[in-house]
């Protein structure tokens, strides 16, 4: 997540005030004084406090869509690939705990548009991991009674969720919560007998 | 769910509100004339607007309680018992999508002794879940090589979530996105080789 300083300072002390306050509390005055920059240098980079909170989700879904992308066109047998990049998703999202847990909250508050184009990036990403699903299942890997869609609505709604009982000071570190999940997704799609 | 008319009244039209416009937006005063009531009779029945809130949920939590007890405690093996209530707090919680869906969105904005009840609230239902994870792990029928505690998080973070994605005119019914997210859970646990 390599960015220009001023826009980085933004974003972060943006992140830490949703988390602290709320996205709905807090005001761009208070974005612009905790990182030291005017409302002028804001607005060059960002066009609303929207769009701070787009892209503090945006920014991470960028990096998660990359990493996913790499793994899944690694060579190797599919559930291989499908663990990884289960494991992978639960582990960045533990480490950018915060980014995803104002997104989901404040997400509804966005402007209907920045919904839509949201949802659009986040479909991008489940269709590129719900293609592993159906690999398998063409393969005769993965089970094929449960369409991948609900597969996948499954799996992402535990990743989703991780910000309301996650700590990183808690008994398991995200790597470990990542294979648990990766293998509970790889044992449920064991094909029946 | 059998209320009084009044009480029953204010909690829906309080829900509808949510949903359409906000937690955060939606005042006392929208919500009594909805209700077509005055202030002082909401306040017989509601210390707060975060009392709805609470409300709107703990009365959905307590169905799902009541049926869970029921469920858990009849006779027969401990996965039947498990996939019926996997499957029925799916089914429910769609049935009543938008008490889940307010709640979830708005739970950080209620006070901290009310979030400490609805947590203690919720702990109670996930740990008679949890029981039976352990009750099949203990008799050999689920693997325990992944801790029920996180097997519990696992699937919740994924019923939580049906707000986000689950439409009732979508292609399935909430008792077949039951039954999958049942099928699921419970051949996540198959014991390994």
């Amino acid at each position: 997540m390599k960015e220009e300083p001023v826009r980085q300072r933004l974003l972060s002390e943006a992140t830490r005030l949703f988390a602290k306050q709320g996205f709905e509390s807090t005001s761009v005055q208070e974005i612009v004084v905790a990182a030291g920059v005017t409302k002028g240098a804001m607005y060059h980079y960002f066009d609303s406090k929207d769009d701070l909170l787009h892209e503090v989700y945006a920014r991470l879904l960028r990096m998660q869509m990359g990493r996913l992308t790499q793994i899944a066109d690694e060579p190797g047998p599919v559930a291989e690939r499908l663990h990884r990049a289960a494991a992978d998703v639960v582990e960045t999202t533990t480490e950018y705990l915060d980014d995803s847990k104002i997104f989901f909250r404040s997400m509804h508050l966005l402007a209907p548009q920045t919904q839509k184009t949201v949802r659009a990036e986040r479909r991008r990403y489940h269709e590129r991991f719900r293609a592993l699903v159906t690999e398998g299942q063409r393969e005769g890997v993965f089970r094929d009674d449960i369409p991948a869609e609900i597969v996948v609505d499954y799996f992402f709604g535990s990743v989703h969720h991780l910000g309301t009982w996650y700590h990183a000071d808690g008994p398991l570190t995200g790597a470990q919560v990542g294979a648990h999940f990766a293998d509970l997704l790889l044992t449920s799609l064991a094909p029946r007998d």
